[in-house]
């Protein structure tokens, strides 16, 4: 399944309620789901933490469908060069992205 | 690009940090991502919330690659048969789903 793909399943499944709804509070659930990742990855069964990864990613695409943003170009705009912080294929940065 | 190209782009990227990092503290670098794209979905352009967008999926794929999840198989396993409150390709749900 493409990128593209999925943001349009989720745009025919969920993008008239969401734009009605419109982002902030459409923002809440995808903080809800946020938690319930947490929640999962803390004590879930592989097939919870599944399942709350892929409500996750429908909540953040329906809130890029209702803002117009093509989550491939995104992607290919900050990732498709290689790390955004030091180009490589296989990150060398010597900053945040390395140790809390 | 697929979402199994996605996550092993990421992976080559920067799972051998985040795996060493460890689920719990690269799960905060995803919340603080939340919080930007929060702050730019209030007020950013489109290219700044194209990528805030772009970043959270990165850090989400990332923590997916650790915790051995394939998106691909969550996403098509929850949302592959229509919406997973009704079933339907549009989704009918008179639930939370449709208002906060």
């Amino acid at each position: 399944m493409t990128i593209a793909e999925f943001q349009r399943l989720i745009n025919v499944m969920y993008s008239d309620k969401d734009r009605a709804r419109g982002t902030p509070a459409t923002f809440l659930w995808l903080i809800e789901e946020i938690g319930e990742l947490a929640a999962a990855v803390a004590e879930g069964t592989q097939e919870e933490k599944a399942a709350e990864f892929a409500d996750v990613l429908a909540w953040i695409a329906t809130i890029a469908n209702v803002e117009g943003v093509d989550l491939t170009a995104a992607i290919q705009e900050k990732y498709g060069r290689g790390c955004p912080g030091c180009g490589r294929e296989v990150c060398q940065c010597d900053t945040k992205n390395v140790q809390v």
